[in-house]
This record gives C-alpha cells, sequence and structure tokens, in this order.
C-alpha cells in the first residue's frame, strides 16, 4: 500500500483533526471484503453480504469463502489474497479460532481496516483474553485498525453502507442526517438507532465497538465528531476507555459546537459488576463521572426514553438564549401541567409584557387566557388564525427564549397546526417544542408533520420540559467561560519529600505556597521550648500534639483551645502529650504545635483532592457538620479548575446559602475560597500521579475580605516511602 | 316518579356503599333523551346521537328538536315531555342561554340524570356564574344530578355506552376491563383514555366533570370505586372538591384494596394560576396535597406518561410481597441499566441464592451470568428453553419479589419469548414486567402479545421501575397498619379561652395536657416577687420576659439563660424588663417566666399546625437550624395520626439520621417525639376550624428515655377575640 493510500481520500473525506483517528475508509469504503461469507443470508456469514447487497453498496464487493464460486451473483474467492482489488475494509464473520489466520491475510493483502464480529474473546475467560490480546498485536504490527471483536458491525447512513449483522441494517432504507452514534454495546446502539430513525431522526454514522481491542467508543465518537456534517454525536458507554480521552472529546465537542450525549450504564454498584460481567472493563466511580460531564459540558442522559428525547431536540440545532419558556395550549390542562413542570426543572414560565398580552388578546377568545400559559381555547377549532398569531407572538416577543405548544387536538387540523408551527419554526432561531398528547391514529398525522420539519416532539409536558432543560444547560456552557482555565501558572509548588503521609504539621508548612493560608504557629520540642517562648505569644493560643501515630487528635485529647496565657500553654503543654500517651501507648511524638487562635464569624468546610482511576486528580468541597455527615452535600471537578469553575463548584453545594449569609448570617469569603479551590486543583493537576489523598479539613471561611484559613490538613503520597512520616 | 324507581336498578346494578352517589342509572341508563339534537353528525348536537348508534346502543334513544321528525332513523319529538317513555339520562348539547329551560323540561318529565355539555358558564365570568348558580337551583330542586356544564361527557365502556361527543367516542369499539376514569378536563381526561386503551387497558368507566357545578370528580370516582369490576381508578384533578372527602375516598379504596391514582395539576404557582384561570376553582398548597396522597396511599403521579405507566401496572392486579428485583436480559446493556434504575428508585437488586444460580447455570451459556441481572445472552436466540426456564426459576425463587424481563431482541422470537412470558406470569401471584427497546416494527408482536394478556410493558428501564416502585410502595401501604389510628382519643383538651393569641407562656400552660412536657416553671409579676422566690428555686434557670408585644424575645435581649443564682435572678429580671422596653417602647409586660434550665445533650426540632384551606388541620415537623431555614426539610401530615404514622413522619426528614445517632452521636428519643406529634394533631383535629396556626418551637429532643420538651411555643386562634392576648 502507497504512503498516498494513508492520506484522507478526498473522494468522501471531510477535514480531520490530528487527534481523531483517520477512519474514513472504514466508514466510507471502495470496497469491501468478506471474509468468511456463507450463502445462507440468514446467519451472521451472510448477513453483511445481503444488506451491503441489498442497500444497492456501489464500491467493490469481495465475498471470500474456499467453500463457494459464487455468492449473491458475486464471483467468491477461495482466499483473501487472491482477490483481485484493493481492499479498503474486511468485514469478518469467522469464529474466534479462525480470526488470527484471517487477520494475518489482511494483513499480507493491505487491508487496513477490518471488523471482527465473532464473540468468544475476553468476554468468555482467559484463554479469550489471551487470544484478544495477540490479536491486537498482529493488528498493531501491519497497521490494522480493528473494530470489535464481539460487534455487530458500523453504519454509514449518508451513503447507505452497513457493515455488518444488526437487524436495523435490514430496513429499507436509512434516513441519513446529522446524527452519529456510537455504542459500546450493539443490541442497545442499534435499538437506539431504529428508535431514533422511527422519529424521523436523520444520521451520518452509527457503530458498536463490543470489546473493543483497539478502535474504542472514544475514538469512534472522535471521528465522528470531526464529520462535519455530524453536528451531534451520542455515546453510549459502559466503561470510560481514558478519562483524559474523554475530557478532550468534550473540550474539541465544545470548540465545535457540537453537543455530546453520554449514557452511561454500570452507575450503580450492582450495574457496575454486571457492566465487569458483561463487558471485561472497568467502571469507575459514579459521582466523578457526573461532576467530570457536568464539568465539560457534556450531556449525561440516565435511560432510554430520555437518550432520544434530547437527541431530538439537539438535533434541531438551536441553542437557547435563556431559560425563559412561554408556553401556548389549546386545552387548559397540559399548559397546566406544563408550567408545573417548568417549575419542577427550573426553568422559568416568562411574565408576558402588556404589549404582548395586548396583541394576544386581539386573537384569542375572552374566555382564553394571554397570561403564560396562553390559553387559546377550542374555539381555535374555529378559527386558524389564533393559533398561528399566538404563536408568532410568542416567538417574536423579547421576553421569551423557548415557545411550547401543548395541545389533545387531532386529525386534520393538528396537522394544519403542524404545517404552520413548522413554518414559524423555520423563522425563528427560537427552539419552539411541542407536546402533542393523544392516541396514534389522533396526533399521528401532526406528529409526521413537525419530524418531518425537524421539530422536537413529545407526548409528555414532563419529557419536553426535561429536553428543554438539557438544551438551556447546554447553551449556558457554550456561551459561559471555559471551564477548565486554571488560576494562574505560578500558584502551587512541586515539592522535595513527597513520599509517606504528611500529617498537620508538614502539610500545614506547604499549605501556603499551594494556596491556603494556615494560623500563625510553631513548634516546640520539649517542655523547656514552650516555656521559653511562651512569654513572647500573643493569645489565646491552641496547642496539638504532633505525632504519626494520632490521627484523631481531638477524640485523643492531644489538643487544646483557648489557651489564654503563658502558665496554660506550658500545663496544657503537658496535659496533651501526657493523653496523646494514654490513648496511644508508644506514639512517637514529634513536638506540640502552638497556634494563634482563630475568632470571630467563620464557616468551617472542607477541601480534598481524591485521585481518580479513571479521571485523575479531583478536587471535593463541603461544608462541614450535618452537610457532609448527613446529608453527604459535596461537590466535585476534575482538577484543574479556574476560579470561576470553583465559584460554579461552591453555588451547587446544598449549604451554599450559608456561604452567602442565608439564616441572617453574614456574608463570608466566598471569592477567597474559590481561589484556594483553583490552587488547590492546580497542585493536585501538577502532581498527578504522585497525589493519592490531599484533605484541608476544616478550612475556615471568614467573613467577606478576610480570607479563608486552614485549620488542619493532611496529605498522602503513592510513595509510600520509609513507612516513617515524609520529612515530618 | 315512584319510591321504588328512586333504588338502584337490579337490572345492570351492583352493591354500592352509602357514601357514593347512586350513579347506575347516569353511566348504565336504559334511555336516553338527546334534546337539542342536530341532524349535522359533525356537530356537537349531533355527535352524541351519532355515537350512541354507531355503538348500538340498545336501550331507547328519544331525540328531541321541534326542527325534526327523525333524526338517524329515529322518531324526533319537539319537546322533552312529550317522550312516550321514561327518561334515565337527558344529554343536553344546547347553548347556556337555553340550559334553565331544558332543565325544567327535565324536573317536569322526572329526568333523574343530565349531562349538560354546553360552555359559556361560571369559566366566562360573573353571568356565567349566576346562570351556573339557577342551574344548579333547579336541578336540586327537582332532584337531578348533574354532570357539567362545560363538559363532553361520560362513557360507560363495558356496555358500549357513550355519552358525549369526545373524539375517543368514535372508536370503533371500547375494551372494557378493570379501569375507570374521571377528569376534570375533557380533552386531557379522554386524551389519557385513547393512551391507555391503545395500550391495551380495559375501562369499565370515564367521565369527564368540566364545571362541576353538581356531581364533580369526588363523586364520580367514589361512584366507580363502589363498582365491583372496576379494580382502579384513575382521577385528573386540577381542585380538590373537598380535601375531606378525598381522604374519605382514599380510605375506602383502601379497604377495598384499589389503587386510586391522581394526578395533580397546578402544582407550580404559575399552574396554579393556570388552573383557576381555566376552572374558576380554588388549588391548595401542593405540599400539603402531596403529604396527604403519600398519607393515604393515593398513587400521585405527575405527568402523562407517568400515569399510564401507573395504571399498566396496577391494573394487573398484583402486588409486590417486598421491593427485592431480579432482572433477567438478553443484552447486558438494558439488564445493566436496569439495576442501575433499580439503585436510583430505591429498589432493591436481590441478591440470588446459590440454590437458584446452579439452577441458572444449567441452562444458561457459560459466558452469561447467573448472577442478577441475569444475563442468558443471544444464545436464547437459539435455544429457546433458555429463556423460559431462567424466568421460571427467578418467578419461583424466594429471595425475588418482583422479576423483570428486559431485551432488544424483536420479531417472531420475540413473540414466542412473550407468550411464553405471558404464560408464567398468568401462574405467579408475583408482578412480572417486560422493558421491550426497539422500533415499534421490531418489538410490536412481542409487546402485543404481552398487553393482550394484560402483562405491563415498558420501553425504557426507568419508566419499568419507576412503576414497580409505586406498586411496590401501594403494596406496602396496603399491608401496613391503617395510618390514621389517632394516639389514644384521652390525650388532647378542649379549650376555654380559645382567642387571640397565645404566646409563650399561655401556651405552655396547656401543652402538657396537649401532649409536650414544658420545663418547670413560674411566673415572677415585680421585682419583689423575683426576689421573694429567688432563695426557693433550683439553679441554674432561665428567665423570659412575658409580653404580647414582644415577639422575638432574644432579639430583643428579654431572655437570659444560665442564671446561676438568687442574685442574678434579681439582676436578670431587671435587664431584660429594661431590655425589653428599650426594644418595644410602651411593651405590656406581664411579667417574667423563670423556668427550670434544660441541660444534656438534646436536638432542637419544631412541631406544627397549620390550617389549610382544603384538608383542615395539618402537623409539621422539622430539625431545626439550617434543616429548615436553608434546606426547608419539612414533613406534613393531615390531623390526627397515629405514633406510627407520626414515626414515618419522622423518618421521612432528611435530617433524621441526627435524631438516630448519626455523627457519633447519642440515640434520641424518637419515639417521644411520635407520640408528642400523634398528641399535637388530635388536639389540631379536635380543635378544627378553631386553631389557625400552633408553632412549638423548639422542642428538645432529649436521649432515648429522657422524652421530649418544649422551651416556647405559641398557638393562634380563628376567634380573634378582643384584640388582647386570650387569657394571657
Amino acid at each position: 500500500m502507497s504512503k498516498a493510500e494513508e492520506e484522507p481520500r478526498s473522494r468522501l473525506g471531510v477535514g480531520q483533526s490530528k487527534a481523531a483517528p483517520d477512519l474514513g475508509n472504514l466508514f466510507r469504503p471502495r470496497s469491501i471484503a468478506i471474509v468468511g461469507v456463507s450463502q445462507d443470508f440468514t446467519t451472521i456469514g451472510g448477513k453483511p453480504m445481503r444488506n451491503l447487497l441489498a442497500h444497492g453498496y456501489r464500491g467493490d464487493i469481495y465475498p471470500v469463502n474456499p467453500r463457494y464460486e459464487e455468492v449473491g451473483g458475486r464471483t467468491c474467492y477461495p482466499c483473501l489474497l487472491e482477490v483481485p482489488g484493493e481492499v479498503d475494509l474486511a468485514l469478518v464473520p469467522v469464529s474466534q479460532r479462525r480470526t488470527l489466520d484471517v487477520l494475518r491475510n489482511c494483513a499480507a493483502k493491505g487491508v487496513r481496516h477490518v471488523i471482527l464480529f465473532g464473540a468468544g474473546f475476553a468476554e468468555t475467560g482467559e484463554e479469550g483474553r489471551l487470544l484478544q490480546e495477540e490479536v491486537l498485536r498482529v493488528a498493531r504490527e501491519a497497521g490494522i485498525r480493528l473494530v470489535g471483536p464481539n460487534c455487530i458491525g458500523c453504519l454509514n447512513a449518508r451513503d447507505g453502507i452497513p457493515m455488518g449483522f444488526s437487524t436495523s441494517f435490514e430496513a429499507e432504507d436509512f434516513l441519513p442526517g446529522p446524527v452519529a452514534l456510537v455504542s459500546q454495546s450493539g443490541a442497545l446502539g442499534y435499538a437506539l438507532f431504529a428508535l431514533a430513525q422511527e422519529e424521523k431522526l436523520g444520521f451520518s454514522y452509527a457503530a458498536n465497538t463490543g470489546n473493543q481491542v483497539d478502535l474504542d467508543t472514544l475514538d469512534l465518537a472522535s471521528f465522528m465528531l470531526e464529520d462535519e456534517p455530524t453536528r451531534l454525536v451520542m455515546c453510549y458507554l459502559e466503561s470510560v476507555p481514558s478519562g483524559e480521552r474523554l475530557v478532550g472529546l468534550a473540550r474539541r465537542a465544545r470548540e465545535l459546537g457540537k453537543p455530546l450525549i453520554v449514557l452511561k450504564a454500570g452507575r450503580s454498584e450492582l450495574g457496575k459488576k454486571a457492566a465487569l460481567s458483561h463487558t471485561t472493563s472497568l467502571t469507575g466511580s459514579d459521582r466523578v463521572f457526573r461532576a467530570v460531564a457536568q464539568q465539560h459540558g457534556i450531556v449525561q442522559v440516565d435511560d432510554i426514553d430520555d437518550t432520544l428525547d434530547a437527541m431530538e431536540i439537539f438535533a434541531r440545532q438551536k441553542t437557547a438564549r435563556g431559560r425563559r419558556v412561554a408556553v401556548v395550549t389549546t386545552s387548559g390542562a397540559t399548559g397546566i401541567m406544563t408550567a408545573d413542570q417548568c417549575e419542577e426543572q427550573g426553568l422559568e414560565m416568562t411574565t408576558l409584557r402588556e404589549s404582548t398580552r395586548e396583541r394576544l388578546r386581539s386573537v384569542i377568545p375572552n374566555y382564553g387566557s394571554a397570561m403564560n400559559p396562553v390559553d387559546i381555547t377550542a374555539q381555535a377549532l374555529n378559527d386558524r388564525r389564533i393559533f398561528r398569531e399566538t404563536l408568532r407572538t410568542l416567538v417574536e416577543a423579547d421576553e421569551t427564549d423557548i415557545v411550547v405548544f401543548t395541545t389533545t387536538f387531532g386529525r386534520d387540523l393538528l396537522k394544519i397546526m403542524c404545517a404552520e408551527m413548522a413554518q414559524i419554526d423555520a423563522g425563528t432561531h427560537k427552539p419552539v417544542v411541542a407536546v402533542l398528547t393523544g392516541a396514534r391514529d389522533v396526533i399521528g398525522g401532526g406528529w409526521e408533520v413537525l419530524r418531518e420539519a425537524g421539530v422536537p416532539v413529545y407526548r409528555s409536558p414532563k419529557s419536553a420540559t426535561v429536553a428543554v432543560t438539557r438544551l438551556v444547560r447546554f447553551s449556558e456552557f457554550r456561551e459561559g467561560a471555559p471551564a477548565t482555565s486554571a488560576a494562574g501558572e505560578d500558584a502551587p509548588v512541586p515539592v522535595g519529600d513527597a513520599r509517606g503521609v504528611w500529617t498537620e504539621e508538614r502539610a500545614k508548612r506547604e499549605l501556603p505556597q499551594i494556596g491556603i493560608p494556615v494560623p500563625k504557629g510553631e513548634v516546640v520540642r520539649s517542655r523547656e521550648e514552650a516555656e521559653r517562648i511562651a512569654g513572647s505569644l500573643r493569645y489565646p493560643v491552641v496547642a496539638k500534639v504532633i505525632s504519626p501515630d494520632v490521627l484523631h487528635k481531638t477524640d485523643a485529647g492531644a489538643v487544646r483551645v483557648g489557651i489564654g496565657g503563658a502558665d496554660g500553654l506550658v500545663r496544657a503543654y503537658d496535659e496533651i502529650t501526657r493523653s496523646a500517651l494514654e490513648h496511644v501507648p508508644g506514639a512517637v511524638i514529634r513536638g506540640v504545635l502552638v497556634e494563634e487562635m482563630i475568632e470571630g464569624p467563620g464557616i468551617e468546610m472542607f477541601v480534598g483532592v481524591e485521585d481518580d482511576p479513571q479521571f485523575g486528580p479531583v478536587v471535593l468541597c463541603g461544608l462541614g457538620g450535618v452537610f457532609v455527615e448527613v446529608l453527604k452535600d459535596v461537590t466535585i471537578r476534575r482538577a484543574p479548575i479556574g476560579v470561576e469553575e470553583a465559584r460554579r463548584m461552591l453555588a451547587g453545594l446544598r449549604g451554599y446559602p450559608l456561604l452567602v449569609g442565608a439564616r441572617g448570617g453574614p456574608k463570608m469569603d466566598e471569592e477567597a475560597l474559590a481561589v484556594a479551590l483553583s490552587k488547590v486543583s492546580l497542585f493536585a493537576h501538577r502532581n498527578r500521579g504522585a497525589i493519592k489523598e490531599m484533605d484541608v479539613n476544616p478550612v475556615v471561611v471568614m467573613e467577606e475580605g478576610r480570607g479563608v484559613i486552614a485549620l488542619d490538613a493532611m496529605l498522602s503520597w503513592r510513595d509510600e516511602g520509609t513507612g516513617a512520616e515524609g520529612g515530618g
């Protein structure tokens, strides 16, 4: 194969970024060999052939099987190496035993893209896993990109090229369009595809990765995202192949302004276990995944209907300027329910201006309502102008961002109204959404008119408002500042003795450089030293025993607060060291930390770092007390984050009102906390791989302008060191 | 009309309780007059006639209109009074102007049931409201029961009698069955009916009440509930005609073991406003409605899909013994998603016993999974025994309460599997639910098989698990103790001087009899009195100014805690009375309350009573501090409640873990608080109509066995009295 052929081909190719794999020949092959083809078109060996023929594939098809002279009217070759022309893609429906031989032939023939359908690999146990590794090795050596094994294939819906044996490939034709889909599960992925096509959602590509020994969901999603006519990529994931690459994909989606919809299964403990036994791959922490999705504008969906609902509104390719909704209804009931749901979802039912209401009153019957929700009543049955004028007025009003039409009308009149709605939709940048409630034979006609025009249609106010809310959040995210610009590169410092566990005193020595101030203090190593410095301190002070063996200092009586003078300090020294030793006999005591005592109004919070196996270091933040212990009220972001994102993190806490002065309290220094969070996140990021865990708890947030201060801290490094406390 | 005719008629009638209105002749009329009939069957005047003829109504039809000789081949009468036979029901599609005349004729003819279709009544303004009142007066005088006005009619689906002009009445036939539906909105009600019929849900009756001048949603629901073959009643409400009657209906539903499903619209503030302008009737507080629904086992649904999903599972008429779910899947993905959703909804993915797993392993391929979710893999395509044996094993296993089957299979094989599932479902008391995911032409056949058999089918794991959760809660409620047995009749006392506002001292005098202990204390009216008693007190004590004018005592410096001795008490007397007067110049000071100070571990909570306009007195409870002020963490029940229900109330608080000893704290006297709540609720109930509001805050809940004690309280009576503090 010549060098030139490795470049994207111009016939069907479009511009690709360097990051995305070049899979033009996989999805737009000029020639396809089916190695291990069967004449029986009801089998896995026969279906791919039948599907290509049925859809009139215009490239060359090379059936390969020594048992046949011809298949489906095409010459069948005994061996791949005897195929006369070049082969862009090999479809391989053979059993796992024969896979390696076929792959070696592909290598010899210069085939660069192969889809392996066969099962019996890693999903069946150790033997299969070893075979799968060998398959990958052979492919890598030959420069072959693999899809599968244990998959049901890929689809180019735009050009009508089915490459596999999904039931969905038996459809008469594929509706082309802006949606792309990649799924780790073939059964679910193509069920979603079929459901979406039923909803008249047009597709560019669809793919199923199965055991994803080489190309995984993120590789394929990345290729699809770069495809210019594709405007929306949907992924079904059980595992995240790489947290880093998922974040990169989300960043790129943001740059391109294309939504990335992700359905992540295996979120619960049992679901995770099931995903493991099903796919043999790691699934990470759900709370971290959710946080990362939110942080990077991934549209995370939870369920099948939810996925379809989201795809439908995003496929319309409009964004919302804000969250103000106007509702127009022909029957009070669904209008009221839509208003209820808007409130529940956090949308805003807009207040219509007097000028808008006046315009509405000139067309709506007087027993209708010109308030939001606007009730045009069944009179719309008799006077078509009412609906048209109302919808147009609401779309044109400055005070609306989204307009929802809800009705229980049906049949011919509904079709006429829907045609008018589609026309108005085409002339506005504002999202327009329909809720049609009724039996299929009643609303089917109107539904079809809207879907042909690409207008999102739902049956229930709830599904409509949930989808609108996703669109609003996505729009806000697109408009907002990029999420991950960190707070200056100068803040954190790399550290020297980064091993073992840093307990309070050692961690506090570093915290000011990392980004969180600590109380002034010094360590006294003996009773005599305590006596010596006692006279020069500003009281009150706090005294704490320093010991790698005493982790719960308060429980051990190893802390004394509010020491008012020199005598008290010396007495405290004796008492807390004795108490610590009584509590943990034989504890190594390195001294006593004497610190100024922080007084005045303050809120105790915690700032933490954890090392997620998929996403690397994440920062955590929450209020202390009941908020963490009873309510598990914690927000998480993948490090590093900027101050803006840190502010959003704080605002996402249920206890947030306390920070801004709820309960008649003062407004606290939220800004200083956000800056500290950002700096800690940068430190965690710089030291990724090295930090295991960090816990600054409590961090006292003082009144606005007075900053934050850390009262206790610990840091645990991956390098366990000598077992002794690193640098302690 | 003779006396005998007022009795329920035996031909179609079934036993009715005294409480439910006798509407047998309305829903099963032997003869129907259509007064104001039209020959044009496309109009509101013509449709009811056409619908009756089309459905082959076997009773007598009497068209009435002086303009015609015949309508639809039947003799038309110029006036109702000239109709030869008895008329059980009159359908009246005339305009509002002619309604009164028609009604008077109905009275003269002895017609006892009338459905008024015409609009133009209370929904249009004052004039219409007055006309509507007159309509009601005439009907009452004549003993006529009215449906409407402004409605689209009623349906007896069992006997095929459509009484009105809903588009749904144009269906070829109605599927009879156990479901009844009553809706304030005609458009929505019959859209739900049509959707449900499409899902093969069979109906007994359906009705739309419109302006419900006489018979309202609860009357009709009550009639339907008593109908023996009806096993499930669904109501769409915008307003609650009577809280008392709704609760009565729910109690009766519980006695009969029939679910009552309620979709309540107008929950949000704007939705409420819209409901007002739409129906001219009051909508109450959403949080109280939700609390009452939960308390009385009403299945509250939120949306159209949600309603249909719930109807489908309840129509199967099974209950769940517990919340342990087993899932069987052919494709890992939907099984994993179902496990995720079970966790999210609070269901339990059951742990299969070794004996069950062994049975499963004997049929499932070794690369499948015999753990829950059970993955039978695509091998089920080749061996039908796998699915049948797996499902049977899971249904028979002791450790399962509900079995969910989820697949993306389709076509003929799915039909076969569904037939087997239906057979297994028929042979077990355990609920069995299917999740079929795929395009209509793929899954339609299997779906149909299951629905014909009445097996609940969903498209998404989420909708399935939400419906299962509703069934589980309903089953638990049915098994649990009745919710409203109050805690003994002896506890509360009626009170004499029940007027004005009782501030702390007065309220505390009554609290022990009501059911909450208070600290020992006495009132001193002067400095001298304080000096006199100071020597005999047990210190520490608390002193508080008593004044109807000083409501926020702490803010006014009118409270002193921790007074350690006699001198301190006298000093405190001076200081707090002076401070109160400085804070509220001219305040009337009635004395100072001196109380023992409560010490030791305790949690501050509040117990309150509010008078809901729809449901009467409700009790409220919550933890103090951030739980109420930041988190709005309050539970509510309609009074009276028993101790058991009070316990459930506490367990529903987000802060509940603190009561049972979270954060390493002691276990508190939850039981004493539950008893106190029950007693307060009984007091509130006994004095319903008289109490406006009561607030006991804080109530300190002490350690287990040490009880509760009220530190402050106020009670406000409806009777405002003289303006002075009642009895203070």
